[in-house]
């Protein structure tokens, strides 16, 4: 994803809607890590189309977006849809600091 | 709204996008003020259509609702489309502590 260095807080959280792989790996810390996520999902899974939607505001420091997404398994070459809403924080430099996946 | 009773806590707290009426005043407490607020949304607009997706899932205590909404603000007449988002916390017992509008 493009723009994670200019939107993004160096010590930002990332948290996915449920642990994939054992206790506590639903949060992702840092952009480093952050960055790592995004790469692995790029590499397992091709966007073949999509629509985003938003943001919607919350307060002075949050907004959630939604995002649909048609995707393809690289891997298995299976195809899916699905829908998320993601709730983003940010401080008062803009940066987002936390991002929350619902799904 | 149906089911209020059923599914908040006494105690929930419902926060809207952003103050309406002076400062303070996006965030109602308790659920005598949650039905206020419904009743009032309710007699100043008739939904005359719409679509509810979700719940999607984060944790263990939170979930979000995609509410789009067709709606006819009875005084004037005038016609309007929304969509928002809907973030809830709800507590062990399975009740909605909290909820939180985007939009």
């Amino acid at each position: 994803m493009a723009g994670l260095d200019e939107l993004y807080d160096e010590g930002a959280v990332s948290v996915e809607a449920m642990d994939m792989n054992g206790p506590g790996t639903a949060t992702s810390r840092g952009l480093a890590a952050i960055k790592a996520k995004h790469e692995w999902w790029n590499g397992a899974f091709e966007v073949t189309g999509g629509k985003v939607e938003g943001p919607y505001l919350h307060g002075a420091d949050r907004f959630a977006v939604i995002f649909a997404m048609e995707t393809r398994n690289r891997e298995t070459g299976e195809t899916g849809a699905m829908q998320e809403v993601a709730v983003y924080t940010v401080n008062e430099a803009g940066r987002i600091v936390r991002e929350e996946f619902f799904y």
